[in-house]
């Protein structure tokens, strides 16, 4: 049977790259585009768009009471997206949000909407299933292996450092290990810097270069031996098999899910 | 409170390595050893191993009679191993045992054994922490990431091609693995044995240097990324931490757990 | 003082992007392209290239007495680039050529005309910069460390294996290594090709996922010690910095040369 | 024909290992040892060394006269280690000396008496083949692909940041590369320390962790690819390859060479 999908966001990079996604597959069919402009057009009116005749809503309400879909996908940002998903669990369609900036409160709120209407939601910072795997298990490696450094490499572009996920995942890290001043204790820099950024004792050491484009590697040292843990993310079309994933569970789910670790891993 | 230690395989590379740690830690103390030669000596006695006064009996009975130990580290042989095991057990002995060469039939013996006299009793075919670590991770992983090669490299004096760490591997993927054959449709090699060896679909590659000690890659590929889990094991001790770990839990269980992965991962 | 430059092949994946490269750099100025039909046109005519006026040329004759270039950049097949090339230095324009297909005859012969015309040129195989320095540097390795690997990482979609460039650093290795029977005298394979495939004694292992791109790792081993020499091509445009770089050494030359490393190492 | 040798230093840790070398090497033959003490006894006579009947002199002259050999291998302190090369020179005797700590001034005085005696020499502060050649590769690799990191990874043993290897790893690739700032112009840390230390745009990042030995990766990026040269060193021993390359080269030289590259890569 196919799977009814809606997407919010069509024209961002991630959207544009779901539509051809769902283009892409036999079951999914891609009922309508929820967007804040282009009322009453279709996608085939938005040059860098694929030619399909989809209708472009700007009224959430009126988008899911005319295109009663199985599927919202909202890549859109926090304030709409959160908007959307309420309405969305209202209608009885079941959402998969992307995004990492909803606040604690409304994660809280939509999961009340889900238990009662039934209906389920995933909402997930990183779609990118090897970098959530990557993150969840370095979780499990700390509790065995404390001495850890984290390496992230980006292309030189990028203005931060270090990146959200190597942050991100020194807080999974930490939620396990024993917390620990790491080296030796007398460790001194002959050239500031040399040993990173610290939190908690685990290091954090960001590379920036041309010719990356999103690496990181978590390595773990125990006596003798090396745990390393790493991901390499080339092309934005590795969020696509996370959004797949979701889409499949979302729809034997009857509550809200937030992080795409949840349906991947027994906790 | 110490926890008092026999260790049966006093001369053997883990058995002396055991030793050491069980030295070093100071909750351990340890009591006795089992050989096969060498009675009514001492390990003191023996060339190459510490100058203690601990020891050595060649009857696992009288052993465990005259002391007794709370935990039995056996480092010997399958057929010696199993005959120590049971004994402990009826002596309410707790025994971590490492063996891989132990049949199905024994560990179901073993274990009703153990649930009768509500000893507990660990057995793990292998002891390196980050070892096992991978090979759970590469399980899990294989679910969403169903595309990956096993490259293993070993120092050039290792006869046997691929290890047995990366033929487990490749086991234990396949239980999580939906079966596939990768890589292009009409793939051809124009030198033989290019693309290494095969199960499953699953490709393995052993490299063999001088300078290289014991490693392993498991590499996963999916649209627009990657995931590596990589282990390098550069010296015995790796394992004692391992013992360490299973000695811990040993004390608090009442039955026998086959593999060090039950007790470090929610299965 | 600018460069001018004609670019042959344009509506190839180098080409276009040679054309991309000429138009970024400011001291390069594009006057013409050959090409095999679109007689009279113009760039902008073709879709998918930049909507620029530069003429299009079927006869090189014609092309580069119209179009006093002072370089040539070839990238087209190995029987047209002969003529282009040949042509070329007889109107003393200095031909940059990226092929691999040229026999030793026909290199002799161009190396007689750039002679003869005192005219550069430089004809390369490889472009991409770390790809020679990543061959040059393992012949210079082999010949103090001769045991040695290679693993070449392909996305799922290449048919043959090993690469062309894992078989090209072998010969390059062999140039410089003893030759000698690596691993164990008495290695055996318990799965087949579980060693790779072999040259003189040199392994050659190839990975293909779908994630990968184009990689190669060259890994040498000594009694202690490892040294790995690695390159990641991620994008087309990698071969660019290499054609910049022959067209600022081609325009001091007065004779052919064979292979970007000749500019780039010392022999 | 066998080469006679006298190695001073004889217990320290690279003296010994070069004890081993010497003895099983066919052609090397070790007629005496240089000490600061045990004058007239034998290597036999101290613990932790072979069980030869080799001479111990403590007084350079007395040694070299009585024992006309052809090479002294000097692994002592840089004041003794200068004394005993000059020594040695004038009686003849081939020096190959592993220290870092000799002065320019001191390099030149026996460049000098080289000169005169017409006797070879090679001083060098390294004999680890692979992090020789790692370094060559990293300033030749630097003219092309200017943008570049060092990550070096150390034992949690090790006090001082970044390595000393590390630091000589930067100076050899600024007499190569063009003085940059890497990264984006903008960029900025999050966390203190996360781009690493930085000389002249160059940033490096020290890893401390259990497990590790000695191991340093020099990255390259350029647009679309990445060159990276890693060199990791396990044991002692992987000095003694590149000592036994220097007594083969010094036996046909009739001058002083600094620095093993040298001889091993046409400068």
């Amino acid at each position: 049977m196919t799977t009814s999908i809606i997407i919010a966001g069509p024209r961002g990079k991630m959207g544009s790259e779901a539509i051809n996604m769902v283009l892409e597959e036999k079951e999914f069919s891609l009922v309508a585009c929820l967007d804040h402009k282009y009322a009453g057009k279709s996608i085939a009116d938005i040059e860098g768009l694929p030619d399909i005749d989809v209708p472009i809503y700007t009224d959430p309400e009126r988008c899911f009471q005319e295109k009663q879909a199985d599927i919202l996908i909202d890549l859109t940002v926090p304030g709409v997206g959160y908007e959307h998903t309420e309405i969305a669990l209202n209608h009885g369609i079941r959402p998969v949000v992307g995004t990492s900036g909803f606040t604690n409160e409304q994660i809280d709120r939509l999961s009340e909407v889900a238990k009662e209407t039934k209906t389920g939601c995933i909402i997930a910072p990183n779609f990118a299933i090897g970098a959530v795997l990557m993150m969840q298990f370095a979780k499990m490696a700390a509790a065995y292996l404390p001495d850890v450094e984290i390496i992230e490499k980006h292309h030189d572009q990028k203005v931060d450092a270090p990146s959200g996920t190597a942050v991100k995942t020194a807080d999974m890290i930490k939620e396990t290990r024993k917390s620990k001043k790491q080296g030796h204790p007398e460790e001194k820099e002959n050239m500031s810097g040399a040993r990173g950024a610290e939190d908690d004792g685990i290091h954090i050491h960001s590379v920036r270069l041309p010719g990356l484009v999103a690496h990181q590697e978590v390595i773990f040292g125990g006596p003798g031996q090396m745990l390393t843990i790493t991901h390499d993310s080339l092309e934005r079309k590795s969020f696509m098999s996370g959004i797949k994933l979701a889409i499949e569970h979302v729809k034997n789910m009857d509550e809200l899910v937030y992080g795409l670790e949840k349906i991947m891993i027994q906790q």
